[in-house]
């Protein structure tokens, strides 16, 4: 029971990969993920910043680099399954929570448990620290579909990937970020020399949002 | 829609690692496992058969190379979790079971919906056949543990999984099988050179049973 | 000596890779490979079944999940070598057969001896069941390099191999089957979205069947 | 140019492995290990805020998780390197900070171009986020040769690594969390069951701190 | 301290990967670098022997295998590093050397300290043997990249060693070798089935030549 | 057709493992090996000219990287079947043989087939470079399962390969290098700090030698 052993079981997201059973030419892991995903919220909040929004970096910061420790225990679950019911979606959630406050009771000390609970908790609320979760963990689903259709998979779930997680980052009221994604990033990905060609497939989602 | 996309289904488990997230020597696949499984329960079948039992040999094929297609839609979910709340377990067993049947109803055609549903569904009945398939998946776990301690892995895990996966194979209402195991094949295990002594960790078991 | 050293020995075959030497965007293991065989058996023996062909289901399931198990003592010698010289072909396979007799004799005890020997024998013989083994060994080439082609992999030899499985399993004398699967089966494959098209390289072989 | 390029450079993180060269039972790469010092970090500010010390979040959360991104460049030269020669390490150190300004003006756009340069800076100064983020690295290094040791890796190089991360951690001014880390943390690590004993070569070093 | 000690190191060598970070199709480690440049060198080395010219077998055997030692100690830094500043790429090739010589000299017996203090100095000088080395090194970029760009690997990066490659290649004072490259090699080379065209590739560099 | 042909074929050497089927915690690759080899004999040629050989450097370079090319068409047919039986072993020599005899009579180009035939015929013959190459070959085997049994493997197969390699090694009639590799190396191989403990097994074998 200790610190010691919350510190040694961040190790084990380092072994569960993204979109287990899927052929992808490159694996991702749940840790380098959630780096990826501190590093794109870092930059949003930067500019909403700059724009005038008033950011917690604490918040933020606990937000992005705690919000898949829960897989530790419930591993990566495909995604397919977690649209397939929303009945499912939620009791995954629920068993996801309980696993990791059954976690922070056992092992985490008396002194350290109120804080442990409250940055383990689900993440994706309405503040802006929230949005910009949700906006950074759609945006890695973008950057690791992008890579594959850039490389030639041709599997239609990164297609699919793609597209949704395009369509979502499109929706998420946070206008500063999303114009600046929409009007100044996507330009770029569009220029990119991919094999499976983007700007189609981007195009087609832009026109709807 | 089509045969065609159910063999191409079957690559997916070969993605499928089982015990995500925990340290190994050695990684195991969906696909080789239930190839094991279906070694292990022909032997133990073949033993039942000359002991005077009757075998059906077609079903104890379907059950054994089916039995975690399911896996294919909503991957190797972390066996604690799987324990950690009955609720949970049975909610993930009817959602694997309606997306095996979903996938059944889209994409496989009209005259084998049938045969493909008998086949696909939970296979741990109280048949012989059924109990020969808990036999071997269980038998599985223990081989997998056994492998990792003979290396010297000395994390946790392992040894439980070895000594609950033994507790388990011994309880099984199949005595000739369990007899076999237990009094013919453990002493060949306790014999080999394994870099974690195994005689105290199955005597342990072995005396409670 | 004991099925304990057997069942030990099945983990060798998940670490043979399938053609090794060959550049491959994903590799195969001979156990997961055996697996695969034991499902397109199935469902072809399902098949002939429903058109009135009567299955032995205990020898197809030895015959399937048995028909590597030499390699484990010779590897999967890479496939050119065993065409190169008829005689060499047989030497190997005489090998291989002395090799898993010798291991029966010195490691499966006398009980079990018969048995063994019988479902270790080389299983592509002239019955239904030999024939179904026949078709579905070649269908996992056939959907191995299918995998590669549709991933872009220019090397000639997975071409090579697409079309030397493809003209082989056409000339498999099991009609339902070999119908089934150019007619309906074909038809899915070739509309696939693929890197490399299939659609020329296929009609070529199908076209002198 | 621009945010995109920027955002898709840190894929390359995930492909560069810490200590390369060494043989090491599991591997970890630079994204990984940027997200566990983020979470270290995280814990031993908490700890310091609780006892009285003012913490600057932002300030932390840009430290820890851009503090390797200069390896992009230089990939992870290895120690016996770094410390050849204290001339060599100035001169590296040196090109790392030339080659990440130099990606910042000419990848980051103008409006960006300040925040950049003063985040990806060295971050190792003596305001209480430098020597946080000082004690986070070294734990890291602490816990990856921890985790050899505990597997049985016999390498000297890791036994050296555990005993020099550990001197360092226990000289780093920042009495609470090193505290901390002595008298709570490395009495669970000794309490570890591991193949290669650590209370010896803990206590060796503890006692000439 | 002995041979020994030297002959261990050598395993390090398979677990340096070449240009680190980069994403590509197929790995490579710096032993089997360098055997294929002993092959190409081999072969050059017997051209030109064909037309006139006196090799010295021993030292261009000692010139290959040995060029890449010294990244046992640096790892393969990253080529763009290399040519960022001539001063740093100058400083590790001294770095390098040093310690190369401090391996040496604390572990390399006494009887043989002078003959691997030869061995082991930097290749790539004025004699035939030492352009054959230039050559070779160059060339295995030249596969390396070449490799890539036919499965289709569309980074900029590779289409840029490709051509710069290409260009060092033609520019080394070795008239036969690199005639023979360009007017007979890369005649083949353009006639591959890749899936990036390198016709237009090839040609844009061999005009300037 | 080609030069071109043959250096792309090289990259096949690095994709096939040695002793494929066989647990062990590290994989290797012929390519290296080739390379390792190399290294070998280029000290142990040295050693033999102190003491007054002759060595014909090109030919032992050319023994050396060449040594295994023919596995390029058989694969490393595992060790155990290559003894099993001398008409199998021998029969195996000569495919690979004429395999590589028809390779260079389609693809490489007239004026260099005598010398590809030369080079690539098997190289232990009883010269002082062929029995180089043999110590070399056996060297790396011997370092190969003294790696694995220092890292703990307690496979029976890396016991046995430790002890064949070391007793093969001893006989070779090239009694300097015997001398110096039992005398010398063997001390310091003795002395190292390993999880299977070396001397009682090394001492088992020169005491008989």
């Amino acid at each position: 029971m200790g610190i010691h052993k919350f510190f040694t079981s961040l190790n084990d997201l380092e072994r569960i990969n993204r979109a287990p059973g899927r052929f992808k030419f490159e694996e991702h892991n749940v840790a380098a993920h959630s780096w990826k995903v501190s590093q794109y919220a870092m930059f949003f909040a930067t500019l909403e910043e700059m724009k005038g929004a008033r950011i917690d970096w604490k918040i933020l910061y606990e937000k992005t680099i705690n919000h898949d420790y829960g897989e530790i225990f419930i591993g990566d679950i495909k995604t397919p399954v977690k649209h397939a019911s929303p009945e499912l979606k939620s009791m995954i959630a629920t068993v996801e929570e309980k696993m990791v406050e059954n976690f922070i009771d056992m092992e985490i000390p008396e002194e350290f448990k109120a804080v442990f609970k409250n940055r383990m908790k689900e993440g994706k609320d309405s503040t802006i620290e929230g949005r910009l979760l949700e906006l950074s963990d759609k945006l890695d689903q973008f950057y690791e579909s992008f890579a594959e259709l850039k490389r030639g998979n041709t599997d239609f779930e990164f297609v699919n990937m793609y597209q949704i997680a395009l369509k979502k980052i499109l929706e998420i009221p946070l206008p500063t970020s999303v114009d600046y994604f929409k009007n100044t990033m996507l330009r770029d990905v569009m220029n990119e020399n991919t094999t499976i060609d983007l700007t189609e497939l981007t195009k087609e989602v832009i026109k709807d949002a």
